[in-house]
């Protein structure tokens, strides 16, 4: 039972997966905190406890809170092929170091696609490091497909 | 082979993780549900058997239908979480016990956040459902990363 | 630790999985097309280049692009079940023939939901495409559940 967790790759897929999610929890974290700092709220039971003619005010979209929701949907979009490739990926038996290549440069590069899109920095810092990220992924897809080809 | 599925800390995961993507899988119909009722559609092919007039009041937005999208959308950005952190949780052999005790806390958050989402309890109901499924699965990153980090 | 990969249905999901993976991280890259070739944009950063004038103009969202990502979220709705579920699955010990029209159901009915989707097909071909792979997720998680259920 504990065979998969004494090979080393499966172990480091763990690590970098974890890291990797808990980061995407954190979005939710940030999400509400600017919820609550722009007053900009999507439900009228969170707004309830405020006076009557405040409410409506409250009840709006921010910008600064969709650029958030849409960098947390992004990693939504791109850590989910990570976890499923990478889990598949790690099972394929590929060699240690090309294994940890893959996992840091996924995971480097969400964090600082996060960094790009929450602090605006400008183009192409955000486009660069999604690529980036993206191709990670195919990398691990080709590698699988290419070993374990059933169909 | 099924050696897997021999561990009873698997075989529970394998029964909540099913349990919890099957609820989530049944709000999209529950979207579906609501545009129906509602009458608000996305596409212009849903309505495209409607009489010429009657297309464009129905391709609208209509705020439950919004409200069933989000409490639809937040479930991916939980459930995304448990199921891969719980799957390698449970391969980090933990004590039944204490695996149980996560996945059923993480479940029932979520089932009562649907119901606080969709029948609109009054705060803090949903807040507090949600943050209960979010530390579950803080927890058991925790765990993860502290009993097999190999970066 | 080879051991998952010698086995015939995990490998075929490896494969199915890896296939509707990709197809899914497509979506993206069908994304950022139409967003260019549409010139409607979500971020300032990402117009910045242009001159003034027109940089509000690109800041706008544009229908084929609504289109397109909500075909993109509904693949990530239907496809982290599909790799939850199908991944315990394939551990539980099904048949290989059973196992296999699964994943062929499965993905062929989201590629058929996606060009029904983008190229904006006449109903039911969205519809009846969507309940192939909803109800072929369905029934994985009955077998599930009906020979491991561990509550």
């Amino acid at each position: 039972m504990m065979n998969l967790m004494e090979d080393e790759v499966f172990r480091a897929f763990s690590t970098y997966a974890a890291v990797v999610v808990v980061k995407m929890m954190l979005m939710s974290m940030l999400t509400a905190a600017f919820r609550f700092s722009r007053g900009a709220f999507a439900n009228e039971e969170d707004v309830a406890i405020k006076p009557p003619e405040e409410r409506k005010k409250m009840l709006r979209t921010d910008p600064g809170v969709e650029r958030v929701r849409r960098c947390h949907l992004n990693d939504l979009e791109n850590i989910v092929p990570f976890v499923a490739l990478g889990l598949l990926y790690s099972l394929s038996g590929p060699e240690l170091s090309c294994a940890l290549l893959h996992f840091r440069l996924f995971v480097g590069s969400r964090i600082f696609h996060t960094v790009s899109y929450v602090c605006t920095l400008p183009q192409p810092c955000r486009a660069l490091s999604y690529l980036l990220g993206w191709f990670t992924n195919l990398s691990m897809a080709y590698r699988l497909m290419s070993s374990y080809m059933a169909l």
